[in-house]
């Protein structure tokens, strides 16, 4: 059986831990705090003294810590020069792409294998070990993860190759956190219309506004390459341009709202107003009408 | 029974229209159209031959029409001086909130009834008499009203009074048409980065990129008036910077990201960088740390 | 000698009236508020009972109010039905272009000759009779007016037909407005940065940030249609991505700056990153390498 | 006399060191491109073999480089561990603050002055000898300077200590970026409108839109503590508007006028929309009615 190593005990990596000493793993863990060590142990782990103690006696070292610089410092200093070869780090950590290339560039040189894995939705989740792990990994490790990553996760979703896991997180928390300033954008605009609250939740909750689009006019249209209107683009330039003049007559600034219309209009500017408006579209403006599919950046 | 009217048959007024008279009532319909209203026929409805004709014969008359003019026209010119006193006019077009403001004002000139119930959820839905209605009434004549309704919707939402239907309906698209973009910003950037569009569709479906905050963190904490971070507003800056900076790199433009970035930073300037990244405090950047909720635009 | 009347007496109105009596004109003047009549009536002209009463005794009307809905009551209740077909109504103020062309009209039905003639630069220019005119006019027209309008004006461009002033003045505007947010911007970051403002006044006043690229490199290089690099958009990217992470850093924002970064990052996307960056390109970006120069807004 | 060395000879350099040359001064260059080295030459310059040997035989080095990474390679590699104690390095080059922060600290280390002197205007005016310099030094250095920067500069600005010339180039160049997208977009509208290019340009260089406001209404306003109004936001918020609602239905998009539009708004939202529009009130809008001037990016 693996011996597994957990480094990094904070809000997300102490219940993810716990999970897997509770389920029957073989646990060895290090947090600087030793409040958050004992936790763990007492889901069944046992303590190391150091991380670098972890990786002497691990054969796969999970690492869940705050920024790139903490990541950085202990693969480097502390899991890498200790870590048996052939054996694997998962990161889970939410960091910068960039130091994950480094990481897997530094693991290769060290004969180890080297996978991301952030993790998706709240701690709450990570408490029941209901989270969703973006795996970056080539396929026959993911396999040979998995009945471990099992104990923390109920959706495993197998991104790519390593460095494919933390892109995608970025991408979705890029959804996530705009996503927040819209609602809010669209709350301040309801109090200024002196809308009922609750009402406004039960309404939004029902309809599209749920990100819907995502699952219904993108892979039935844009990505099949059906452009014909469901949902005009000048429709929605409309229906926008009402919400944006009643904002400004009540003096509610909506900085992304604004930004949104001038981006239809950039479509509308080239032509595709009569399109659909599914999320291929608006990018279709900006990357011309053969859609954002095909596009790749210039390396002009 | 109530003769119920019915007017403009298009993509939504059709099966809206036609499921009324399957279910059993009583409808008199009419469009310009002529294809429109056979179809209409055929489900069980009688054609009127005029839509003076239809608020002759109706105690209840509901219009589904494509923009403000054509609501004016119509219920200006032939269903208000048509339609008896205390009879109920039903809009459930998609306008300018003025212009239904104004109808308002006239159909209380005529004696009669005004109730605004926009649609949400798509064509689909209304095939299926599985729509969403935001309903602005008073609630005595929403009552009345309901055994109709529910046989073209599922959900019913009183919003409040008249007006306030149509006005949830283009705070509900602003939140629609803003998301679109944000989906299609994302998606380009995941391209460049040459991510797999079943991965990110994946996890992004499974993640609080479904716009999740809406259902969980605004109610549990903004609502609740409790501001201590879940997740940092600085957390989310440095999340949302990330992202920028690679695609900026990527040569991918990102304009409504860039909105977002300056309206948490704005939040930070104001010292609220430690506060929870809830719906409520972006917003609460701008309008004071006492939040949005009191918030009232200013009559400066 | 043409008999002058001149309508609306306010911060703009008043020293161009008096201007025109002092330098000999004959002046009949009208305004709503005594104190603004008798202080041009002391400057010489004569003081007229309504503007119809101006209208009826002039053969030239010039009138300089407040906005639209002013400007359609006085011209259309006042002036044209009592100004003798073939007199000159002469509008200074700043309104809708579309309220404009609608005077235009009227004017046209009543026989009259219509000129929107919005003036440039501040009350105290206007004080020394030193504005600047944007006329909007059929050339014999302006030849005509030009001694009056020479009372009041040391540069007096010729824009185009009548409604091409006032287009003129809302780009004008247009430009101004958005100049003084970027200062704002550049402010506050410096602020941020502990600069000294009086030698961030010197600087900026003797560079190109006085707009200078569009007295230079516009007519230079754009309207030459030559997109050689002076200074490469690749290299203002750089730059305004400096600026944009400094200012995140010290929790600035720049709203504007974000939004340039954007466009400029656009206009990468489609592969001019290494042409030049005078005025045209950052929307060559966005509406096709051959320039906006051919560019017309599309019909789709 | 000083022995002056000048390391960089590119489109900038070149003509720097030649007038520098050709007005006596003792100048000792060089460049990687011979011929580079071969122009300032001809100017009376000796050539050196690299550019540590410029710095082993000049007590005051100036280096006009490409970017962050060549200044730290010369200066770090070459010039540093090679100019004698009490030496100058001037460094003109545009580079990121924090790598000339390290500079200065480096060469205090290494016993050595430094100064940065970032250069305004365009080639031509250094070819003739009429730029313009930031500077960031000590006021006794900048003295003993002044007559070698005579030679290239007709406006010496002192910006304050070292590190503060770059500072203020960045936020120069901030606004002239920003404002050439402005221009773009405000003859992207007016090419949509049909006007004449030529009388746009005319008026735009004869107004405020020449950045006036910094010129006028900041110095005499803003720093004056005085916000009662010249031209109130509000009316900046309606004539935006307006531009921006034409643009819309032109199907012109604007970017940064959308952003400054909600940036105004926000100001109004705040309160302050019947305040004076000089530079620091848009700022205002975000930091408080205080004004801008006092304010500090937060701790928070």
């Amino acid at each position: 059986m693996d011996r597994i190593g957990f480094i990094g005990l904070g809000a997300m990596g102490r219940p993810m831990a716990s999970n897997m000493a509770r389920k029957g793993f073989n646990v060895l863990a290090y947090d600087l705090q030793p409040q958050a060590l004992d936790a763990v142990v007492s889901a069944g782990a046992t303590a190391a003294s150091s991380s670098a103690d972890v990786a002497a006696q691990s054969d796969i070292v999970f690492t869940m810590l705050q920024n790139s610089a903490q990541v950085q410092a202990v693969l480097e200093g502390e899991v890498f020069p200790n870590l048996k070869p052939g054996g694997i780090v998962v990161d889970m950590s939410t960091i910068e792409p960039s130091v994950t290339d480094r990481m897997i560039e530094r693991a290769a040189k060290a004969g180890l294998i080297f996978v991301d894995s952030p993790v998706g939705r709240t701690t709450t989740f990570a408490e029941r070990g209901e989270s969703l792990l973006m795996v970056g990994a080539e396929a026959e490790h993911l396999e040979r993860l998995e009945p471990i990553l099992r104990s923390m996760a109920t959706t495993i979703i197998h991104c790519g190759p390593p460095g494919h896991g933390i892109r995608i997180k970025i991408v979705n928390n890029f959804i996530v956190i705009n996503t927040v300033q819209v609602n809010a954008e669209a709350l301040a605009l309801g109090a200024a219309l002196g809308l009922d609250v609750e009402a406004e939740l039960e309404v939004f909750n029902g309809t599209l506004a749920t990100n819907g689009f995502l699952k219904v006019g993108f892979p039935e249209k844009t990505l099949a390459g059906d452009i014909e209107p469901g949902f005009q683009i000048d429709l929605a330039h409309k229906d926008i341009s009402i919400a944006i003049a009643t904002a400004n007559e009540l003096k509610v600034p909506l900085a992304v709202g604004a930004a949104t219309r001038e981006a239809i209009n950039l479509a509308r500017a080239r032509g595709m107003g009569g399109k659909d408006f599914t999320p291929g579209f608006p990018m279709s403006g900006i990357f011309g009408g053969t859609g954002w599919k095909n596009w790749r950046p210039s390396r002009g």
